[in-house]
């Protein structure tokens, strides 16, 4: 892959991150789920990255956009919220593409509920970034353009 | 909140409720979700309550549910069904969305399966009523208002 | 069962339940217990029961009362505090005495700790009521009283 | 139920199953859903079938499938994919419809990750066909068949 | 020991053992407690026995009984119905009194459920008897006979 | 079954209980298994019963004996010994056979190694005798006789 | 391997099932195991099959004819029966003879006790079909076939 | 808290405790509860405290004796026995009490039987001592003491 | 025990074993068990041991050669492949046989299958050696021979 | 042992011990490590015991202390921190090294986190005092002193 | 904290961390870890940070290290390697240093062994990269900074 | 590699094992680790073995010495003590240096304590020798010795 066309990155959003900024920002930050992407946008411009992005609080539509992303993405960013630690479903949909995806969490689940502590989706991506607010996705991003671009 | 206005409450139904009444009445009762609905309807005109219903087999389309009634509702009654078990996204909405929801049950968990003694949704809940029929329902609503009635 | 006679209830509350009000009421409200079975006393005139009641932090002597209960009870509403969810004895005695029984719990196990999760006397029970300080009482009355008489 | 009309059975596929064909191959096999279908659908005409399809990656989407099934199908065969594991929705819907229903896998769970172990799924079906390839449809048909003409 | 003097024997009854022959003479059988008494009385005289006898709801009347008949038992008989599976403190009671003690059990533990698979109390004792109903009193008894004259 | 003619009772011992009485009589006592048949055969001569006996270490010829048994046997003693613990075939056979069934026990497992403490093949029997050496056969079989005769 | 000579195909049948038909027909059906093995011959005549058979109670009878079926089998269906679940040498022997096999049950273990959840010898196999009766040997002689021929 | 007046203290003794002395002193030492009282008491003297006992072997009468402690005691110290590893209702009625106390171990629960291994009443204790015979009372005492003086 | 005499060694193989050699070489070698016990006996020789040696996959008649390995053996080598892990049969037969045992795999088992970990019939031997494939048979033998000879 | 020469006492302080009084006091008290050294010096001077102390982070320096201790010392007072939960070495030194060793925590580990609540160094002590701050570390010095001197 | 000054920031790199480069590059790449560091000292400078490293197998000196922190630096990153599933010491330096910490993981734990897949030491951290060879230092670094430098 | 020159072994100590011979005989045998050592060194003499041993109770030390060896050691020999069972960082030592390892135990661990019964380390040896006492250590060397000259 050359640097010369720029990366194609889709990111996913999982359930309630629509609800970013406006509630419970002692956890999540204060920025919404808009300011956010303002921001990773910005940091993919940088990074010379096409970013597309979804959010949907269905499982099934998580598994369609994965598979999807076969025809147009070269890698994935996902932060599959509250998905993360039950479902075969997206692990299984992150296998099957076989685009290189990397995880975020805003937040840092070893230090949550003991139900957080297991991560199912994980398994099947190259790496995860997690704790650091919106800069989980810049990090990401980045990680996922290193990986691709290698160097 | 004074009493002056009517509350306005969203009843969630999870997946497989819409078959209520015509299949497995020796679990669920006879009454159909319509008839039930009727009843619970009649018990909250008694109350003040302006009742909105929702029935899904969508977890997706649940958590979008609960999203939205930040905006119109003033409480939630929800009966998840078989996501009361596994759904993280479910309670996640429920702890994001902030509008004091009660679980309420047809039958009595504890009293069937293994798998459905652990209730994950009901841990994001004030409270729960199980094993009544149709009249879960109409507690759990009656619950809902005496919870933000207060008094 | 005829309406026409008044419907026996037994009330029932477990060990450490007659501290209500004055200990704790940031978990368990501020009413003592005397103020909270008025209330559901006087729920219960409306309703048409007769209602009488025993708290007990001795097993044992719940277990006679849950006993003595088939000779001049129509139905039973336990909150059976810490022993819910170690004692077989108690819900054998539940199963034994045959008399319709509702748990009431003041606040909501799920998310509480976790050995609270699991439930073992309701197991024995036709349903129950938790979460919604004193009035889960008079809830888990109005439950047993539609389950007895139905319709 | 004569054998002068002919059966109606849905075939659903859960998430991830229209990759097939085009990714892992090593696990899956290498031909497409399509190609699989159109071999189904040739052993059913031998076995006077009349056979619907669909797949769908959504949860609920299976789960509003099951129910419809009622309405217009003999007999189900189901491969649930990653649901198999952890839907408690599609069990109770299964359950629910009432009619009768098959598992159908393509790989062999039990030689795979210890998450595959256990189905929650089957628990509500009449039997299971797994680790035989598209074969493992055709001969999940077959036992469907068998069982609904019986003799 | 010798022969010549009767053998004095405690038999304790746990909870809701006061209630046999009136309720679920299904899985204890159509006997009053009286009644297997009796027969076990009978039983006894073959045997050379006294038999003095206690049935209690309370855990701890059966520890005090435990320790009481240190002074003046041979040996015990104990049922500790729903105690069997949990209590710790009549374990250490039997443990402590060093008395020889016989668990008697009228139904069969092991295929009921699974909350009844293991015995705490048994631990402490010399052996059981389970799954015979009256007669397992009876053989329980045969069996600390057989222990403490030996032969 | 009336008394007039004899029970016949198989009596059947599993792995390693042939060493009796020469190898660890500390834990399972002085005599011979030829000298605890005699005292059982004795016993049963009391009670009307024609006693046959098999040892095996294998557990297809216990599984064979049990289906044998349906031929000629009234009732089933056995001490499945190390296989008590693990063997589904031997509790399956015993659940085919219908022949009704009593375990005994030499030792007491609840106070032994911890993999002993739950009973595979029990759950398929009416009853257990544990802990009292050879006494434990000749109250097994009484206990079967009182199960087979009633009264 | 050419279709021009039969395939050789070894029929395993585990502990209790030569008890087929006589008892617990609503478990396991109402044919008895020469008669389902008669259906089974039939289906495996016109698949171009000889059928060689063998039962036996003895797990070490079960390992020693999978090994030898390394000489004279093309493939193996069988039935471990109650050695499903705990037997790791016929696992390994079916992993070491190295000839295709495929397991089959007459009952659909995932709907019966837990301990029949997890299968340690369908590990070693290319794949399953259960919960058919007398139909899940033939399918599964029909799937062994498919796998051995390809195409 | 002024040192001028003397710190009253319940020390409380779970089930069994009233045998110290007369049996297993190779485990709980040869002094009785009396002897052992004496001694605490001598050193409470010294510490300025008026000490209370109770001993029983009922859980409910420790739960009442916790409750009735918050009119006269400034602390307690509690050996809860056997209660410790599984009451709930103890444990309760220490947190609701709102009075601080110490738990005491005559020997030392880790180095015994795994069911001793987890103590569900210390976790509403502010500390613990365990393993020094009679001793542990006086240590627990003077931590106590050192807690309620403070400096 | 003096050296004067040739220590007589049983050597026990389990399950599957006699296929060493011409199966699964890259787990197990490349030598049959013939070719192993020639090196062994060979070594056997130089070590002053008669070595008599046994395969059998049938766990029973594993039993039956520990015990009658009691009239002339001084000990024993044993391999019980997959019955390591399950068999308290085998385990109760050693520890019945007083016959000093040590254990020998070819393979490492923590290396392995999570369910090869844990060793039921090790616990009652004196040590084992494993992961050397012929040689961990020799060095068995060697430290049997250290043990039994001491110095 | 006389109580005429001082009894040599080893204070081993586990990891992050050192930083006591600077951080989290709110956890664990206000005082330095020397600060409380002081105080336990003090005291051990009343007591007759000559104090030597040691802070390590390193487990194996912790181990090599404890050995050490056997040279030249009576008793050990320790407090393993993070240690305690997880060292099989450390409990190790203490069973060999044959010094008395008394466990001593600042705070009280059953209401800390889960992986706080099962304890492997403390199997080997002879017993322990948590949850009372510096004075944990007198009252198990003073424990220690009781034990070596007895009375 | 102004950006004028440069940010200090301590690497720790845990056990067997020292070999990068030159053992299993297919797990954890070709650099060594000089190569390594140079790359994160390079972009370090870019973001205007000062890194002091160090590199240790001993558990003991990282938490020496993470302990030293609290005086001269301003945050660090830690790779705690194989510590990372078991150090409840790292875990409580960390959380007792106040210094804001970041884990980085070279490879991707919950795609590797089960015993990777809890995280104790993250748990006291303020997030985690993981899986992206050496960038996951250089990401680890960059989150740290913004973390510190917050905007 | 040709047996012309000696092999250079690395023999490892953990924790505890410098007090060989003097604690606990009992467990460890009353050879001191200098006594055990010209044995093994005596053994190895005659296998052309160079050894060089270091014991260390620092569980980095240990990782130290196993890096180490890469560079002058052609296999090693371990006890890595407590360690065994919780050490990931030696684990992985071993797994990462690529120097052909052997485990040995001088007792065997199976046998002992429940928390010894899993092995770590031994995942990522090549095999162990476990129960012998000095001479596990003089096998262990044998069998390293054979694996690293074959034939």
């Amino acid at each position: 892959m050359t640097a010369a066309r720029p990366l194609r990155v889709l990111l996913l959003h999982g359930p309630n991150l629509n609800l970013l900024g406006t509630r419970e920002p002692e956890v999540y930050g204060s920025l919404t789920l808009e300011e956010i992407e303002e921001r990773v946008r910005a940091r993919g411009a940088e990074l010379g990255v096409e970013l597309r992005s979804l959010q949907s609080n269905h499982e099934g539509e998580l598994v369609d956009a994965l598979q999807a992303a076969r025809a147009d993405a070269d890698g994935i960013v996902i932060n599959p919220g509250g998905y993360s630690h039950t479902s075969v479903a997206i692990r299984d949909a992150i296998a099957s593409a076989g685009v290189p995806t990397v995880v975020a969490h805003l937040s840092n689940p070893p230090a949550r509920e003991e139900f957080r502590h297991l991560d199912v989706v994980a398994s099947a991506c190259i790496g995860s970034v997690a704790g650091f607010g919106w800069r989980s996705y810049a990090l990401a991003l980045e990680a996922l353009v290193g990986h691709l671009r290698g160097g």
